[in-house]
């Protein structure tokens, strides 16, 4: 018996059959795991059953076997002879409205073998959630869009099995998290009902499925775990980031932020989770604001302001010319605007303090931050006001969800002893400039803790044991979902958390405010 | 809620979802489910999802769903509106090395619909086991001897519903009860090592599947409950005949004979079961003689001999002139001819007695029993002296497994408090006469009871509530198997059983023996 990290490939020697013990192949197979997997109930697939007493014979009953934990019984998706048996993989998806995220893992040790990424096929038939709901409506609109997004994982499946010298069917376990409207494309089921109210999925508990049911191009016996969703709102997605984050086994009270098309927030510990979404503006939507791009050769990053000159220090990645700024560049440079003067409390322009640095350019404010000799386009890096106001709505609204959901049980966003901040939002986010503008509640910076692509870990953790399938389901059932829609607080506390960093500047005693509204 | 006599098919009504409780539609249709079926757990096929949201509203929420019980979880395989919703059927199937029967159900009340049945078209392959399993061995031998026997199915089905106003998506369960070999070929399983030594199957316990899987063409959905096996000779139709005589259910000790190519033979109570298979001889096969015929119009069922002229009174099928002679009507005239004296106790010809009636025809004494003048063919209808060799060596064979099973318990056969006679056999035997030849014990009349087709009747029973699945399992898992072919008293008993009625007279005290061997 080999040892295994995981308990998805066992390798077991079978007491050949006699006339004294005559248990049929499958049985007998059974019979030898059995105790490996403590369960009464193993279940074999048809087209297994086939090749088995040929796999048996030839392997002298010592065989490697590829097993999936279903709900209430373990099934064998795989059996071949146990010298020399091929690798068998597993793959996590994260299936993202923009960007899908794949992660092959040895299956017999959870270790990752590649990564790879390519964007959502389906973004040609519409940006978001709602215009693709809308195209299923047309006629083959969702057997297109459902089309789009499988041969896209075909395809990346393709290529990641490709440079690693792997046979398609050599993929025998697969788990997928997304957004409950993206899981329903996935498996062809219809959104329809998602947008409209009262916001009905067609599933909250998708299950185990077959790969070849759902078109997938692996093993066709492969099992694919696809995250549940709690409603219309908060995705399978989500659930894998909690997974991934532990909050759900801690003593003490944590928070989650996964900022994508919607600010997702799960507040809890050990005994109790309280979730709500809520729309954080286009602002924060891939942690980049409208005028911002995602991270790349020659993104601003990282911003800083000389406070006697105020010329802008900038840090571009790779050390490029300037070509533009990413989420965490942004951030960071309301933060030291703001600190130096040059945005007031409401987020507006100082003229008198930004001199010559602020144009008018189509009737509208901007702000140079890199002057055009020094861009990489030769043409000046700006900023504008409608930018900023964009990224104070936006940091208004997650503070705002945050500042509800704790209230919801009677806690200060203040008090939290730990803060997990997911997504490509939370990876280049610097903490210290999200409080300085009032996005982030005003923690010691050591309680907020990065995950990256916490719902792509989550689906990994999947793959790893199936102690985690159980996780899975307490972590769904035990949610209590905030509906934030329906607060009447929310409005109020939204228009507090319109300022620098906020009305009540007690709640961030660590921001020193400079200046007044002019 | 309508009431049912069976689970498979609900009527339920689901409350309208609304924004305080926005649960998804499969959920929201599993918990309405959940007080019918007494679970947790009901898993709903990937293809059903696709079209539930549809359903669910055009129906405004009333809906009938077609479930079937899996082996932990209960699973959805239809649901359609509940008013005037189309039947819902269930096929049970007895698969048949010679003959295939089949039963259509009403799945919502259990009642039988109809029946058919056809000839195995493996036939033409090979007439029995033997030959069919190395027929597999040829190239494509297995895929050949599976496609013959699911389009045999197919075509069986496709008629049922045809003649029944049916389509066949309206079948929404099967049941399949076939000997180890059959259920092989059906399933598409290797019967390679059925015949070798150690006689080892592919599956003892081939479980549910889809019926798409198994190239059914009924619903693809549509569940296939297979009938487990305990060896290579102790099939699913014999564990179907034994849920079907209930003596697993019963206080006191019963035996359950069916004769097919083998004689399969169990005993028990609500506590034990103890089991032999063996061969009886070709002269049971399907219960008739190697010169009968299997029972119909013209056929000699019954026979008796004018004890004072030794002419033979025969009653044949609708009284039409006499065409041949079936198993009942064989074993009637072996006891009228010994109760004559026309035969000795070794089953011999007593020339004496018979006297014109014994014809030599190509060196080998044959006894008329209708002239050609009275007969429908216009020539004698005559029984040989091998005929009724053969006759003899099956009785013996059938006495001996009877008596070797109930000696392992520490009974004797004349202890039975009941005697179930299974198959064609059991169908037109004449218990009276069967003791008269010492081929079943010498018991009162009334302990014996005739079964019908009693694979057939489990089949229909397993379609007729989970419970009946339960026991199935247990019924299979209690079963002592006992070898027949290592037992070293069998050949001494056998030589024993081969008079008539048998060496020793006082096992068959209600026998009057009026001849000793001349």
């Amino acid at each position: 018996m080999r040892n295994n990290t995981t308990p998805w490939v066992q390798t077991v020697s079978l007491t050949a059959p006699t006339l004294k013990d005559n248990t049929a192949d499958a049985d007998r197979l059974i019979q030898a795991l059995r105790p490996f997997l403590h369960t009464s109930t193993i279940d074999i697939d048809l087209d297994l059953l086939k090749i088995l007493p040929t796999v048996l014979r030839e392997s002298r009953f010592r065989v490697r076997c590829i097993l999936f934990k279903e709900k209430h019984q373990w099934v064998l998706i795989g059996i071949t002879r146990a010298e020399d048996a091929p690798r068998a993989a597993g793959l996590a998806v994260d299936l993202g409205t923009t960007r899908v995220e794949l992660r092959l893992l040895d299956l017999t040790t959870a270790r990752t073998l590649a990564e790879t990424a390519f964007t959502n096929p389906q973004e040609s038939m519409g940006p978001d959630i709602l215009a693709r709901i809308h195209f299923t409506e047309k006629k083959d609109g969702l057997r297109e869009l459902n089309r789009l997004i499988v041969s896209g994982l075909n395809n990346a499946i393709a290529g990641l099995c490709d440079s690693n010298q792997l046979e398609p069917e050599q993929i025998y376990a697969l788990s997928v998290a997304g957004n409950t409207t993206m899981t329903h494309l996935f498996m062809g089921l219809e959104p329809r009902w998602i947008i409209r109210e009262p916001y009905i999925p067609v599933v909250n508990h998708p299950g185990i499925r077959r790969a070849d049911a759902l078109g997938l191009e692996v093993n066709p016996r492969a099992r694919v775990l696809i995250f549940p969703n709690i409603g219309s709102y908060f995705g399978g997605d989500l659930i894998a980031g909690i997974l991934y984050s532990r909050i759900h086994k801690k003593a003490q009270t944590g928070i989650l932020v996964d900022v994508g098309t919607n600010a997702e927030v799960v507040l809890g510990n050990e005994n109790w989770l309280i979730a709500c979404a809520g729309a954080a503006g286009p602002a924060l939507e891939g942690g980049v604001t409208r005028m911002g791009m995602t991270a790349g050769p020659g993104v601003i990053d990282q911003i800083s302001v000389e406070p006697d000159t105020l010329e802008f220090n900038v840090h571009t990645i790779d050390d490029l010319p300037p070509r533009g700024i990413c989420g965490s560049g942004v951030i960071d440079l309301a933060a030291q605007l703001f600190r130096s003067g040059m945005i007031d409390i409401r987020g507006k322009f100082v003229p008198t303090i930004c001199g010559s640095k602020i144009k008018k350019i189509d009737g509208l404010l901007h702000l140079v931050i890199v002057p055009a000799e020094r861009s990489a386009s030769r043409s000046d890096l700006t900023i504008s006001q409608a930018d900023l106001d964009s990224l104070i709505r936006s940091k208004a609204a997650m503070y705002t969800i945050l500042e509800t959901l704790t209230a919801s049980v009677g806690i200060a966003p203040q008090d939290l002893e730990s803060f997990y901040v997911a997504g490509t939002f939370g990876a280049f986010i610097n903490p210290q400039s999200a409080i300085s503008i009032g996005m982030l509640p005003d923690l010691p910076l050591d309680r907020y803790k990065t995950l990256g692509n916490s719902s792509l870990g989550g689906a990994a953790l999947a793959l790893q044991s199936e102690k985690y399938h159980d996780q899975i389901d307490q972590i769904r059932d035990r949610i209590t979902y905030l509906e934030l829609n329906v607060n009447q607080d929310f409005m109020n506390r939204f228009s507090a958390a319109k300022f620098l960093p906020h009305t009540d500047t007690k709640l961030f005693p660590s921001v020193k405010v400079v200046q007044k509204m002019s």
